[in-house]
């Protein structure tokens, strides 16, 4: 066997990824292959082939997107905000390394400009050379692929986008800073007038205090934020959250006029239902 | 270490569950302590108390339902139907050993009779005693428990019920029969003039013939059928899927008078969203 890291076993001549982010609850994926790995300056990077899901993303062991379902995320992170925009020029994406946010923006023929700011250039590389269900092999030539660090980025920044979409991984290690007040200020700064911030805020089953925290430091900062969910099935606990804020008009997609897009998940009728929360997130981040 | 079945193993100590129902994905859950365990003549019944998801009810090494999430399953397969029957009087629930839709069930004041018919006894025994989380520990007298077989049950019933729940396990072994037209055709002559059937159709991620195969049976036997989706958190694929018919007014959640009802997820809300389906189901079983 190839000298692969800890979280790859050889059983009966069979591959097996064992995800070992939580002590109580581990998770074994049979393996077709290896197709890519490597190690980054700031992660273990590997693209693997799955039984189940097909191709998969898998940063220091964790999976983090996969073919099969990778397109439920990239689209609802990156529709609901451009949809909500009347008239969405340029977009900055923070994180969001397996492209698929920076390849539904695309879809929008009013946006110019897609920025891309992603702390590790070999998750891009690996992605649009090998897992192409995801980031779709963007040669779009509106996207600029900036390697750098996004909390750095946005400090410079002044009235410059009209959506801003914050992918990050798990709060732990690089993406801590991203869950942090100081960062939405600055992220509430770098939108013009009527923009729109959209981040991921982690599951709502077993990170409430997460979804309760960025909530909170949304209403700090702006005219209308609002939560939303979609269906992840491969991050635990099947329900993602996601906190969205305005400086302009209050969310309300009823009201908006929606525009024509292709797409797997979200469709006109997931885009005003995404808002209506269940009972038990109702009573921890009520939805007005 | 006591006599345990091959599902649950030892390691360094710890009591870990690993679920073999599916080949290329394994997940294990990690154990404080096995609760109850026991063959019935049906199957392998047991409580478990997991370090992540509370009490879970194990059948033959699969995980049924859960402390953490079961009531979520138990309220979108209960609360759909009888809010959208004007005023049901009687409720036949086939399977749900667990109880958790007869105790859902029970908050309807309106209903003067809870037939829970359920093959295997020892389920029932094993989570009033042991998984009270979920059952609730029923003492409502309007619940009659029935162990029998659903099959044979309802073959002799006719114009008897108002709202038929069919909470089964998965499509295989005791519950094949339960995804069968004619198991459909008998429940459908077992309903009211106005009745009600819902039944639990599988993962549209993951068993899409059977969810295509469910509405196909049921559009052959009710006046309207519609699919509606919840979030299962420990099922595969974080998605669930429900097929609902009747036999009387087509399914529309926005004109029924609401029933106030104390529960968790379910909410006005999520009951006229829940039919709202994402672009990839909304191709398989269209909600006109």
């Amino acid at each position: 066997m190839a000298n692969y890291p800890s979280w790859i076993e050889e059983k009966d001549e069979v591959l097996w990824l064992t995800e070992d982010d939580r002590e109580h609850l581990q998770i074994s994926y049979r393996l077709k292959k290896v197709i890519f790995s490597e190690q980054s300056p700031i992660q273990h990077v590997m693209i693997v082939e799955s039984d189940d899901f097909g191709r998969m993303l898998v940063l220091d062991g964790v999976v983090q997107t996969t073919a099969m379902d990778g397109y439920i995320y990239n689209e609802m992170i990156t529709h609901v905000p451009l949809q909500l925009h009347p008239n969405p020029k340029n977009v900055l994406i923070i994180g969001g390394g397996d492209c698929g946010a920076a390849r539904e923006a695309t879809k929008y023929p009013s946006l110019t400009q897609i920025d891309m700011v992603e702390i590790d250039e070999l998750v891009v590389k690996a992605c649009k050379e090998h897992l192409q269900e995801v980031s779709g092999n963007l040669h779009d030539p509106r996207v600029n692929f900036i390697f750098t660090d996004g909390l750095a980025f946005v400090q410079e920044k002044e009235d410059a986008y009209d959506v801003i979409i914050v992918d990050s991984s798990d709060p732990v290690g690089p993406a801590e800073a991203l869950f942090e007040y100081d960062f939405y200020q600055n992220l509430h700064k770098a939108l013009k007038k009527d923009g729109i911030l959209v981040c991921q805020s982690q599951s709502p089953i077993f990170q409430q205090a997460i979804v309760k925290q960025t909530r909170t430091h949304f209403e700090k900062l702006f005219t209308d934020t609002k939560t939303y969910t979609a269906i992840v099935p491969t991050y635990p606990g099947g329900m993602w959250s996601f906190t969205i804020g305005t400086k302009g008009n209050p969310i309300e997609p009823g009201r908006v006029h929606f525009k024509n897009v292709d797409t797997n998940y979200f469709n006109q009728g997931v885009f005003e239902s995404c808002f209506t929360l269940p009972e038990f997130l109702k009573r921890l981040v009520p939805n007005h």
